[in-house]
């Protein structure tokens, strides 16, 4: 059943993994339904509820008072004597205090009434496709999710007619199957689907809630609202299994032509909806294991939600495309700013990624080395995204990065080579694949290169700009946050990752090619210089200031940030206080003892965590990333790491129209940005 | 030039023939732009216009005050202090009266200031696909259309900056062709293009308006504008010829699988772009010749504006498939309502297609026969529509018709086969199609059987509903009127309409199968029995009512509109006054001068057409069509006839936002119903 939510009034993207899709439902007198191509929430009704005899029908209150397409009245001479026509049973919505939410790993259930249903999103690991059969494919990589529905009739003697049903589908499936299947569709992009069956028919009207509820219409084809509608005996108890699909066909990407790879395995939506329907309780039996196995994690319940809402965002955001030579493209799409594989997000997901689809961090890496490097005047960097909107941006080229700027919109260059480094290392060491290491190794010496090159006073901080900011300065990864955070050049927070990276390096060359000596030399004389450089910073209070520049005085939490790499590519005495790097771990250690404090670095009005002491500006993906570290890494174990029932409660409240927010307001926790993102799957460290 | 248009604020529907896409534009203060696979105006603005020197920028009034996709401050915390930014040059919109708008044939042209453009839309004649070489068809099935503009800066000495622009953009066309072609588009779907010349850039930002005029920024790829800048010395005039094209890729329908044909023919946008692009000073002439051509013809400027903009919109709504065999589907969807194919549209647009593509007629004829014909308890009827939205219905099926009912939405299988067996007289007639008429004859004789079986009283007037009515009563294609032309059964409009397919059929068959002795007997005796019926009918008071039925006393126009089909079948002798149905010509003649009278059928207040002196809900298309028998066949050359000049300011005021409206109301023309009509092609028959 999952996990009960208090406050039930916020979006889930339920999505579809590598569709680019989802079924968003979840706020209260909002839109829900599908999104195909995109995260936005639609302003369409998503009809589920029923009628007990002749009761008045109780709906989900998923009905904005919004219509779709034409109804009758552009048809129909507005001026014409209105005839008398028989008045549609009244319905009523249920209200919060009559619903409980639950949320689970696999999805979430509504309850309400006699009537409950459970969408099942997520299914866990999917195989890399370019070694697997494509009869396995088509139940992975199949654009489709579950929803199933139980009207519980056994209490009553009287019949119940239940709704299931969609605005915006212009054609009943029975059309295009010959009546194999019941359901709607909008055009052949997207539509829900089930096996017939003598107590399901299909309605199609202007108004589709009335034509359920008021007697047997012919199906309206001109309507854009479609049902399937559910006749449950007296003392019976009915679960129907709806299958949702999606269907892109064609090209859809510029820059460089790929298709969605489910159109190699799957010749149209009906397809897909019949495989997934014939696939059901096999699915059933995975989303129910997914939710064990996740039980056996002993997890909070605050972050249990994190976890998921997260999650099921981040698959909103997958598209796995198929290049015309054949070879599978993968994209994490960035939320509401649709940018295509932002590497700054590639390095945090991976932690999700190198969990349940390990191949598609290396479809990742490779596709980055290939198209979105280039070279500077100081050797190899990466760009920040590779498109945006299906839209490929030429090789070595992002869609963000502009020249002439020193806040957002500048370039990432040192982050992005640091950021793929990281993501390398951690590819590498978990998957210990050393053909790809052995393959790519000269990216990886070209990045030593070009890192240190950076670091003009030999001091292990980057200290030059790329000179494609032509006068401008790199920027980080948080982007929208002040300079505390925001600027590259001697950054403690871009210092630490960048200590990470060349720890990371010395020890990925020392494990599988030892014979690079020189490498692993460099490497470890720049991790030490930085870790010197870094510790000298600390000042009388206890911290160390955020920048290295300008007599900067903020204090910030990502300081710690960059230990979970090492840590997480299995090399934990990397980051252990009686490791090679103790004196500098202590350091931090006592930095965030320091900074994590009301009114710094916790915020004085909530509670939540804030990631930069001068700025309200707090990212969520961030600050689970940097709770693990200091849980499991440094050890803190005291009540101001466990905040997470504040972060919970702004997801679910300031940002509850954004499933799910990266950038809230530390105060209250409202959207600021980076909103329907993906990165939140962070969380995941705290299942490691 | 084209003619002058007085009214300028009302929107044009410029086509792309058979790629079910437009650029519309037009209306002061909206939107204006691309629209693929629907007709309704978009909500985003197009930006024309140009600075002088230093002054203030002015550009057309297309730009409604709405924003399209993000901008900078979904990216940067709007609590940030805000930095002192270049103030942009303030423009301003041109005002009406110093605008100058013109129609033509081929498309349409703005003038104002210095800046001028013309649309070239419409290219004429089309050739069969299945008889052309498919480099012929590259230059006929092409989706794109053109935009000249020319910016005179003769009389200035400061350089001029001229700007081309749109909102919903995402990407550079440069990216994607390395330079090779300058522009913007939307995905894959739609864009323009320029050959890159020195004196013109691309521009893309958040506010791109503002950064045209102001400066050289680098493109920001995240943005969601886009636009051409054209630098024009002093002392020069350029112009610049700009391509739109669309494209989408994949199979657009369902219940049959059809692909767009153009994409048989080119590989994506660009293709479509750069070939439109070599292509234009050919296309120029064409459409220069187009005009030429026109001006020959001898129509009221106001006749004039009427067919140029009921071609723009019937072009709008043109849609040519292809089918996985490789067939050519050839679609005309019905405006605002989508239905693909209304049968009873087809029959009036067959007189504009028999002049541009009578293939397409030949395509539409087989396709309902093949698909959309069934039988019901008394013969061989056709279907009301193939489909909606895309979306095509199970074969014998349409997306409107419904049982039970007795008005809008009930069946049309009597005037259905009618227009089937019309347009194939038509057809045949017309284009000597021998091999089509006896590979069709079979259907040709069916129909002659199902019409004379619902004439149970052997009157020659249908009087029988189909049994697919279930109880409900059929209606005609008039239905949103009251009963005066909504009622199919003894109606005077349907009568007529029948008398003409008899007659058509019986000349058919004596023509081009003049052993088909029985049934050129059976179709001349059931014409006889209708003429005579109807002359029966005939009240003292010199007209026929509209109903033969519950007393009914309207009086309608559409009395002769049937007599256009013989005539147009090139058998004006039928419809004479001295041929062999005179008496009954002369009684519809003397039917027509008593109706229209002020009150009746000339609107009391505008002085329109009014179709039915029992409603105000009057047609335009239908309006042109019985002008034309008025005219030309009844002889009537008073000025009760020339009321052009009412009906085309209805268009550019009442309907403005609706390019091309069928449906007004007969007091000031404002809509009705069937907004973005394609049947307002039926003003053809003035030019024949």
């Amino acid at each position: 059943m999952g996990l009960r939510v208090s406050e039930i009034d916020y979006y889930s993207l339920h999505g579809i993994w590598g569709a680019y899709a989802s079924l968003v439902l979840g706020r209260i007198g909002k839109g829900a339904g599908v999104v195909v191509g995109n995260v936005q929430p639609p302003s369409r009704s998503l009809f589920i509820g029923y009628q007990l005899g002749n009761e008045s029908p109780r709906l989900f209150p998923f009905c904005p008072d919004t219509r779709v397409g034409l109804d009758a009245t552009a048809y129909i001479d507005p001026d014409a004597p209105a005839k008398p026509v028989l008045a549609p049973p009244a319905y009523s919505y249920f209200q919060s205090q009559e619903i409980e939410r639950y949320i689970s790993l696999s999805g979430e259930e509504w309850k309400a009434g006699l009537v409950s249903f459970k969408v099942h999103s997520f299914f866990g690991k999917v195989p890399d496709p370019a070694l697997s059969d494509p009869n396995v494919l088509r139940s992975h990589i199949r654009p489709a999710i579950y929803l199933s529905l139980t009207f519980d009739n056994t209490a009553h003697s009287e019949p119940l007619t239940g709704i299931f049903g969609m605005q915006g589908v212009r054609r009943p499936l029975s059309d295009s199957t010959n009546g194999t299947m019941l359901g709607f569709a909008h055009g052949t992009e997207w539509g829900f689907a089930i096996f017939p069956e003598e107590t399901i028919d299909e309605v199609m009207d202007w108004r589709v809630v009335d034509a359920v509820f008021n007697g047997n219409r012919p199906l309206r084809r001109l309507a854009s609202e479609g049902a399937l509608r559910f006749k449950i005996p007296g003392g019976e108890k009915k679960v129907y299994h709806i299958a949702l699909g999606v269907y892109r066909d064609g090209v859809i990407t510029s820059g460089l032509r790929t298709q969605s790879y489910y159109t190699s395995l799957f010749h149209d939506l009906e397809e897909v909806l019949e495989c997934a329907l014939r696939d059901t309780s096999r699915m059933m039996q995975k989303s129910a294991q997914l939710d064990t196995s996740l039980e056996q994690k002993k997890l909070s319940d605050d972050r249990k939600f994190l976890l998921f809402h997260g999650i099921h965002s981040y698959c909103a955001n997958t598209e796995l495309l198929i290049s015309e030579k054949g070879d599978p493209v993968f994209v994490v799409n960035e939320g509401e700013y649709q940018m295509m594989n932002t590497l700054d997000l590639t390095v945090d997901q991976a932690f999700f990624e190198l969990e349940y689809t390990p191949w598609t961090v290396k479809n990742e890496l490779d596709f980055f080395a290939l198209r979105s490097s280039y070279t500077d005047a100081y050797g190899i960097a990466f760009s920040h995204d590779q498109g945006v909107a299906d839209c490929f941006t030429p090789p070595g080229m992002s869609t963000y990065e502009l020249p002439r700027l020193s806040e957002c919109f500048s370039y990432m260059s040192f982050e992005e080579t640091l950021n793929w480094v990281l993501t390398a290392s951690l590819y590498v060491s978990r998957k210990k694949d050393i053909q790809w290491f052995t393959d790519n190794v000269q990216y990886l010496e070209a990045c030593l290169a070009s890192m240190r090159a950076r670091d003009a006073n030999q001091d292990g901080i980057m200290d030059i700009d790329s000179d494609r900011c032509a006068g401008g300065a790199e920027i980080t990864t948080y982007d929208s946050l002040d300079v505390s955070l925001g600027q590259a050049r001697n950054n403690l927070y871009l210092g630490v990752k960048t200590w990470a990276a060349y720890v990371c390096l010395a020890s990925l060359f020392e494990h599988y090619a030892p014979q690079y000596v020189s490498h692993i030399q460099e490497a470890r004389e720049s991790a030490q210089r930085a870790a010197n450089s870094i510790q000298a910073r600390m000042l009388d209070e206890g911290y160390i200031p955020a920048v290295f520049e300008s007599n900067n005085r903020s204090k910030i939490i990502p300081a710690v940030e960059g230990l979970a790499y090492p840590y997480a590519c299995g090399w934990p005495q990397l980051v252990a206080e009686n490791g090679p790097y103790g004196s500098f771990i202590k350091t931090l250690k006592k930095h965030l003892d320091t900074v994590l404090a009301p009114g710094s670095c916790l915020d004085a009005v909530s509670g939540g965590w804030k990631l930069s002491s001068t700025s309200h500006n707090t990212w969520l993906s961030k600050i689970f990333l940097n709770q693990f570290v200091s849980e499991k890494i440094l050890g803190f174990t005291d009540e101001r790491i466990y905040r997470d029932g504040i972060h919970a409660h702004w997801l679910r409240s300031g940002s509850a129209q954004w499933a799910a927010t990266d950038q809230v307001h530390s105060s209250d926790g409202h959207d600021m940005g980076s909103r329907l993102y993906p990165r939140l799957v962070t969380a995941i460290l705290w299942t490691l």
